[in-house]
C-alpha cells in the first residue's frame, strides 16, 4: 500500500508509470533485507541504486551532492565533487557498516576487472541501532552482492526493506520509500531511507498528522524523546544536467523533507545525492553526440519535481512500513492508515 | 497588522517581546524607504541590521552563510567565510545598487576612522524592478546614512518599507518582515526581504492559501507567470555560537522558506545569513571572558526557532504589505486579510 | 620589459604568441589608469577582462572560483557558483570601490538593454591604500567605461597600470601582470593583480631572490613589516571545460602563487577565477553544436599551464612595475632588474 | 636518516624537539606495516594519528578539511564539516581498504563502549597498488588494532612504514613523513603519506632536484609516465584554533606541497586535514575554562609553519624511504642521498 492507494496526493506534477526512481530509464534498484532473531537480532540490510543499471562503472553519470545536516557518513564524495561524476552504484546501509559495503563494492569491481586502478564508490547510511543490534555487524560482502544481483527496474519494494529495514521516522516505523514525477519533459525520481524526525512535526500535504495521532493511540518507539536518525535521499533524472545542476537538484531534497516535517536535527545525517543520466560519458569522455544541458531557467519544473518526489518518497516509506519489534524487544509502530486518513479528513 | 494579530500562529516556540529580530539584545534595525513618482518612479529603499547596534565594526560577531539558490548578490562573503566573523552592519537593498550601498558603508567607516585599513561590509539585495524603475538608480549614500541613523531596537516596521518597499511575494505584495522565538534558553530572530514565489505554492501553517485565493479575487501582479525574485534572510541569536554553528543556523532558513512555499526557483537569490552575539570579540580577539559555544546537541531548539522565525517573518511581510502601484502603472495587490482568514478557516 | 626579456624562463610549457591572457581567442583586456597628485593623490585604476570580447553578456562562459584566502571582495560569486557561468566582464579595482565599479557595470548593461531583468557582474579588488589615497574614492563610472572602451586583444600593458597601479608585491612595487601557456592542445592564460607577500619569501624559479636583495639595497615600502595586500588571478582557457573543471583550474592558481612565495597571509584576499570559452551558450543555452568537455585525465597539462601562467604573470608584474611615490610621500621601489639577474646567477 | 641529517634545511621556523607531529603535546602516532611475499605480495599498512592520544573519542578536537584535488577517499568528513570537530583517531591506509579500517574503528569504539550511539571516524588513503597486490585486501581489523596499540609520542618512523609502506613519490620511493615547527608561540606538526608527483617537478628548497637526477641514474618505477597517486596530510597544532581556523590551516598544506613540486594532478587525492588541541571539549562541550581562539592576524606564523611542516614532511618521507621491490617484480628506487646532495650543491 502506498500513499496514493489511500487517496492522498501531494504535489502538482504527475508521477511516472510506477511512481518510483526506476521510472528514470536505466535506473535499477536492488534490495537485500537481513532480518533474524538469533544469534543476535538483525533488522538491517542494503539498498543499491544503479544509475545505468550497472553500466555506470564505465559510463559515469553527472552528479551532485548536498549535506543539509552532516551528521552521517557518505563515501566517494571528494571525487564526486571534484569531477562532477558518479561511477559506481550507490549503496545505502547501516551506519556501522558503510566500510564493509564500500570495500565490497571495490572488490566487486576488482573481481570483474571493471576498471584498471582504483575505485571510489558512493556508500551512505542511516542508523538502525534502535531495532537492529548494530554492534553485531551483521552484513558481509555477500549481502552487497545479493543486493546488486537483485537490482531491477520497475516496482520497488518499500517500508521495512533493504537498508531501510530498521528505520524509525517521525517516531513511527520508517524505511525505504520512492516516488517519481514527470515534469519539464523529463522524469525525476527519488529514493529515500527515512529515519528522522519528531512526531509532532509530521505533516502530510500540510496537515499536522503527527500531532493528530497521539502517543496514546500509537506509542512512541522509545521511552524518551530522541531526535537522532537521519534521512538520505537519492534523486535521479534523465534530464541532461551538468554537475552543477545536479547539485542544485540535490539541494531541493531539503524542500521535500521540510514539507513532511524535517528540520535537520543535530543528530541527523541528511545527505542528498542527485544524478542525471541524460548525458553519456563512455570511458569517462563524451561520446560522439557530445553533451548538452537543460538551460538554467528550465530547471524550475525539475526543482519542483525533486521536492515532490522526495516528499512523496518519505510518505511512501511511512505508509509501507509495518510495525516491527527488534533489538532488546523494542517496538516501532507503523503509522496506522486509518489514523492517517482520519487526520487528513479533519485537515 | 501582523500575522498573530489575525489570530494565526505558526510554530511551537513562543516569540520574544516584540516578535522581531530586535528581540536579540543589541540588534538594531534601520529602514530608509524611497517612494516617489517623479521624475522617475521610485519604490525602493535600504534596510540595515546592526548586530551590536553599531559596535559590530570593532567587536565583530560570529557569522555563517548559506546560499539555497544563488541567483543574487551579497558582498562581504569571502571574508565572512574565511574568518567566521561579521564586522559591519548588514544592508539589504535593490539588485542594481548593492555596490552603491556597499561603498557607502565603506565610506561611512572611513569617515569615522572606524578601522585602519580596509572594510568588507555585507550588502545583499532582492530585485524590485517590477514596481520600481530600477534603472533610475535612485539610491545614494545619503539613503544608507539615513537607514543607519534610523537604526533602533524595539518594534520594526514591516511590509512596504526599507529595502522591501517594492517586493512581490507569492504573487502578492511582499516586503520586509520579522519575527522572533525564545527557545533553548536563547532568542532567535529573523528579518526577511521577501520577493519570491508562485501563488499556488503559498501555504500558511500548512493550508494552501495561495490556491484558495484565486486570480479572479486578487489579480496577479503580472500578465504572465514570473518566478523571479528572491528572498534574503538574516537570522540573529544571542546564543554563543561558533561560526560553524552560525552556518548551521543559516541553513535552517531553508525550512522556514519551504514551509511557506518556497522552492528556490532558478531566478531566485535565496541567500541566508546568520550571526550570533553571545561571544564578544573586541578588537577581533576574545575578551577576558574568553569564548564559549552551545554544545551541538543543544542546537535543536535553535534550529526549530530559526525555521519558525523565518516562516513567520515571511508571513508578517505578506500581512503587513499594502497594495502598491508603481513603475509603468503596474500594481501588486496585497494578500487580503479576510481572504487569508477564510482560507485558514476552511483548512 | 618582461621576465623573458631578461632571459629568465619559468615552467616547462611554451607561452602563446603574446604571452598574455589575450592569447586565449576572444579574450580582451582593458585598462584605465588613474594617477594624479591633486587635489588628492590618486594611484589607482580599473582592469577589465572580457571573456568573449563583450559577447559574454549574452553568450556566457563556464566559470569556477577558488578562495585561497578570503580576505577580499568579489561580487557575482553566488550566481557564478550556482550556475557555473559568467555573463559579464570581470573588473578588478581597488578595495573601496568595488561597489562603484559593480554598479557601473550594471548601468552599462542597462544602458545597452543587454539583458532584460537583472545583472550580477563580477568585480574584485586588491587594496592600494598605501600609495593611493583610497579614502578619496577617485573612481567613477566613467573610469569603468574607459576601461571597457579600451579593451582589446594582443599585448597587454603590465606593472603600474589599471587596477594594478598602486600595488606592492613582496615588498617591491607590484602591479598588473599576465602570461600564457600552450598545453594539451589548448591555450591557458592568466592575468593577476599582484599586491601580496613578504620580501623574504620571493622566489624566482626556486631562487630566493627576495632574501638576496636586502633592504639596504632596496628599501622596504613601509617602516614596519606589513603582510596585507592580496592577489587576484583570472585564469582563462579556450579548452571546453565544464564549470566543475573551471573550479579545478582556478584552484591551481594556488600553485603558481606558492612557487613565487605566496602563503596566503591572513590579510590577503587571494581570490582566483577561471573561465573557459570552449563551449558556447548563446542566450544561456547550448547552441546547435551542443557542449563537450575535456576528459578529466586530460586536465593535467591545463593544470600545469595554469600554475605556470599565474607564476609568470606575477613575475611579469614585478618586472614591469616601476618605482612609484604616492600618498603621504610613500615610495614603493621596483625590483631592480640587475639585482634580480645577479640573484639568479648566484642561484 | 632525515632531511636535516643531510644538512638540508627548508623553511625559516625552527622544528620542535623531535621534528614530528608528535611535538604537538598529546598527539600520538601508531604504525602497522604489512610486508609479505606470499601467498600474495603485501606492501601496505595502516597509520593512525591520535589527536589526544586516545582521549579524542570523548574530548574531540576542533578540525578542518581541504581537498586540493579530490581524487581520493576520506570518511567522516560530513560530520567534521558540520560540527567542526574530530572525535576519533585519524587512520591512513590503502585505497581499497578504507572501509575495512573505518568499520574497525567503529568496532573498536563499540567494544569499549566509548560512546553510546554511533561513530563517524576519519579514515583516508593513498593508492599502493603498484607495489602492493592491492586486490588481495591484505588488511584486517587486527591491523588497525595493532596500529592503535603501537601509538606513542616521540620519534616517528618514516619512509616504508604504516600506510606509507608502498608509496611512490615524484617517481622515487615515497612513504610516511613528518615534521614540525615552533611558530607564533605554538607548535605545528604535519604527517604525510606521500604518493604523488612527477620527477621533473621535484624541488628541494627551490632546487630542481628531480630534473637533476636523470632516469639513467635512477630508473623510473614504471615503464611509462604515470601521475596517479596522492598525498594526504594531517596538520596538528596545540594552538587554540576554532574550526574555521583549522580549515585555514589545512589549506596551507597546499603551499608545502607546491614547494616540493605537487600540482594536484587529476589522479591525485590531495586531501588535507588539520586539527587543534588547544581547546578542550570534554563530552562535546566546553569545560569550565571555556574556549579561546588565536586572533586571525596572529595566524600568519601558523600558516607559515604549516606550509613548512608539510614541505619537510614530504622530503623526510623521500629521504627515509628505501628502494622496494613488490607486486609483479616492480621496483621503486629511493632518491639516493648522494644524488640529492650533489644536486643541492649545484643549486
Amino acid at each position: 500500500v502506498r500513499l496514493r492507494d489511500l487517496g492522498i496526493v501531494v504535489g502538482e506534477h504527475p508521477p511516472g508509470p510506477v511512481n518510483a526512481i526506476t521510472d528514470v530509464p536505466g535506473v535499477t534498484v536492488g534490495l537485500r533485507t537481513v532480518v533474524a532473531d538469533t544469534p543476535r537480532v538483525a533488522r538491517t540490510g542494503v539498498t543499491v541504486v544503479l544509475p545505468r543499471g550497472g553500466e555506470e562503472w564505465t559510463d559515469p553519470v553527472f552528479a551532485g551532492y548536498h549535506a543539509f545536516n552532516g551528521n552521517g557518513e557518505i563515501t566517494g564524495i571528494p571525487w564526486l565533487l571534484e569531477s562532477g561524476t558518479l561511477g559506481s552504484p550507490v549503496a545505502i546501509t547501516n551506519t556501522h557498516q558503510v566500510g564493509t559495503i564500500r570495500d565490497a563494492l571495490v572488490a566487486h569491481a576488482e573481481a570483474r576487472d571493471i576498471a584498471t586502478d582504483f575505485h571510489l564508490p558512493v556508500v551512505t547510511e542511516t542508523y538502525d541501532g534502535w531495532l537492529n543490534d548494530i554492534a553485531a555487524f551483521h552484513l558481509t560482502a555477500a549481502d552487497l552482492e545479493a543486493a546488486l544481483a537483485a537490482a531491477a527496474g520497475g516496482d520497488v519494494a518499500e517500508g521495512n526493506v533493504g537498508g531501510g529495514t530498521g528505520m524509525i521516522c517521525h517516531e513511527f516505523k520508517g524505511g525505504t520509500g520512492t516516488a517519481s514525477r514527470a515534469a519539464g519533459g523529463h522524469t525525476v525520481g527519488a529514493l529515500v531511507q527515512a529515519n528522522y524526525g519528531a512526531r509532532r512535526h509530521l505533516r502530510v500535504d500540510g496537515v499536522a498528522v503527527g500531532r493528530a495521532v497521539g502517543y496514546d493511540a500509537v506509542p512512541a518507539p522509545w521511552p524518551d524523546r530522541r531526535d537522532g536518525g537521519s534521512i538520505v535521499a537519492v534523486v535521479a533524472t534523465d534530464a541532461p544536467l551538468l554537475p552543477v545542476q545536479c547539485t542544485r537538484l540535490a539541494r531541493r531534497a531539503t524542500v521535500g523533507l521540510a514539507r513532511v516535517g524535517g528540520i535537520g536535527h543535530n543528530g541527523s545525517g541528511d545527505l542528498f545525492l542527485a544524478f542525471a543520466t541524460g548525458n553519456r560519458l563512455p570511458g569517462g569522455a563524451p561520446g560522439p553526440d557530445g553533451l548538452t544541458m537543460v538551460p538554467h531557467p528550465a530547471m524550475d519544473p525539475l526543482f519542483e519535481a525533486a521536492a515532490e518526489a522526495v516528499e512523496e518518497a518519505i510518505l511512501n516509506a511511512l505508509v509501507a512500513a509495518e510495525t516491527m519489534t527488534g533489538h532488546d524487544g523494542r517496538t516501532a509502530h507503523a503509522l496506522p492508515h486509518d489514523a492517517l486518513l482520519t487526520a487528513m479528513e479533519r485537515g
